[in-house]
């Protein structure tokens, strides 16, 4: 089934810091096994893209710094199959320069650009849309994202909204929305016109490398010439760069019970709870009078909680964080309080 | 200054399970050192006393289980200074055996006895105040407790009404308030009638022995014939089986900057306070919307907490516990629960 004319990125160089204190700048999210099944996030990413691609036409970008941390997760990766980002330039040089790394190889290629962070429940589901969406690439010279059926009005996703709904699967995005408000989320979910953004793509390489030339010259320019300008790249996602603004892009509409796990609530949402709706992560624990928290302890610690409603809370070896779970974007601020005042120990 | 004829016992085998779980079965707290000053609350109670009577009359009364802990902190205590029950039985008769013990060596001992968990902050006043009650016992056949005025209307704590205040010291106690009613706390501080029982007695050996044999002979003569009957006295405090039924009853108004560390919500009112009037116990912290919290982590650890108000966060090596800190009573029921469900590993 598999085709040797296509390849996936698997995009592993973010920090995950919303998910701190698991999440370190040493060892961010994808390295770490948070279902408890014995693979990390990155290794189950690269095990579901197996099953679609050939295992040696898998790619998987990331920051220099975990190198070693790929290697060791993914033994079986060969030279070429580790792109490292000189530094950090968001998603937009990272996908050109694996676009034109997978031209130079086969100049026809379709790529599937994945990042290394999500939850796939239906599997049987998921492989037939990414074949279909391979095919659809293969033929036609569109930029495609994967949508999603929103099953809840969250605000914390893209949205994307397509011209009417005539039950295909294909349609040209009319427009992308960015995190909307809850009033407009919970219209978008009750319509059948919006879809989650999944951050999976699929295209021709001289498609999307055509759309860097057109839209994003000085990143074309910049990969072209090699790697030691990586670094004078803009620092933009591949959704600003592109996405937003090319005429030629496409929406799969899919169903395969699908999560992006970028937050501790995204967590909450997609883990089982108990009847109060807590979910805790590993750790055991005897909650009293606790409704909708997530809870996270190291493997074997007991936690005693009362009376939280909404709470993260989050134990690791040298750093706990309590919060409320539903302001997200403050962990980030944590992050930077803690690196400033006690330095990168904890962070 | 000190008097061959005075003796000590420090009362050191409670479990201290209200501030479970940093004590343990194992450790309870009179074993920690709960304020970093590298003492531990029995070696301060030890050295406080050391400076009253003769270091070798100070006796140490603990359960069995604690010998080696006693003996640790306290390595220069003589075979004779360290009186063992054999099971837990309350105070009543541990303190009718120290008497007996005492009245062995010495027929017309004097005796302080005084838990191993207070904090005393006025050490001057303190002695002076003890060497006053000591004297007082000597030459009057009554059984002593020092009263404290209270500064807040604590409801934690037992009271003693005396009869009207004439500005002396001692008084005849007219009766003892067990833990008060928030109402009653408030007119007890206003008024000059009602001190908190401190849980430090004096008395001569004779005096309580005399008080056990009349009020409490199934007690007495359960330790006079020997500790193999000592787990069949009743198990009761020495405030109900003595000071409660005695006529001969007074108490001595002190001023000695004093806290009985019963709970986390005590170690709360004494301990220094940020801004915020959180409390923490070691640890490095950052707390955001943070009030009245109290917080012990383990040494090293880092806590970012957001959004908790009156809370305890008490982080040991195996167990975390989160709770309202002004539900005390309920710490009991965990560690109750936790011993039911998971064994030993975690009480």
């Amino acid at each position: 089934m598999t085709n040797s004319n296509n390849y996936c990125v698997i995009m592993a160089g973010g920090i995950g810091s919303r998910f701190w204190p698991y999440s370190r700048k040493s060892k961010p999210k994808q390295f770490l096994d948070f279902f408890g099944t014995g693979n990390t996030l990155l290794q189950q990413t690269f095990d579901r893209y197996s099953q679609i691609v050939t295992p040696e036409n898998i790619i998987v970008i990331t920051n220099a710094e975990y190198e070693e941390l790929v290697k060791e997760q993914l033994p079986l990766l060969k030279e070429g199959q580790i792109i490292l980002e000189p530094t950090r330039r968001n998603t937009a040089p990272c996908i050109a320069m694996a676009a034109m790394y997978i031209r130079s190889i086969h100049p026809d290629a379709n790529m599937i650009v994945a990042p290394a962070d999500h939850l796939i429940l239906k599997e049987k589901e998921f492989n037939e849309a990414i074949h279909k969406g391979l095919e659809f690439v293969a033929q036609s010279p569109q930029l495609l994202t994967l949508g999603i059926k929103p099953t809840r009005p969250d605000t914390g996703y893209g949205y994307i909204q397509i011209e009417e709904n005539k039950g295909n699967e294909f349609y040209k995005v009319k427009t992308f929305i960015e995190k909307p408000q809850l009033e407009f989320a919970e219209v978008f979910v009750e319509s059948d016109e919006f879809y989650w953004n999944s951050g999976i793509f699929l295209w021709n390489v001289n498609t999307i490398i055509d759309a860097f030339q057109t839209l994003m010259p000085e990143i074309y320019s910049k990969i072209t010439s090699g790697l030691d300008d990586f670094a004078s790249c803009p620092n933009i996602s591949i959704d600003y760069a592109i996405m937003e603004k090319a005429e030629n892009v496409y929406v799969q509409l899919c169903n395969f019970g699908w999560a992006d796990l970028g937050s501790w609530a995204s967590l909450h949402e997609v883990l089982p709870k108990d009847k109060q709706k807590n979910v805790i992560i590993k750790g055991n624990t005897l909650l009293y009078d606790c409704k909708e928290n997530i809870i996270a302890m190291p493997e074997g610690k007991l936690a005693v909680i009362q009376g939280l409603e909404d709470y993260l809370v989050a134990d690791t070896n040298n750093v706990l964080l309590i919060c409320k779970k539903d302001d997200e974007s403050t962990i980030r601020r944590y992050v930077n309080d803690v690196q400033v005042k006690l330095g990168d120990e904890f962070v």
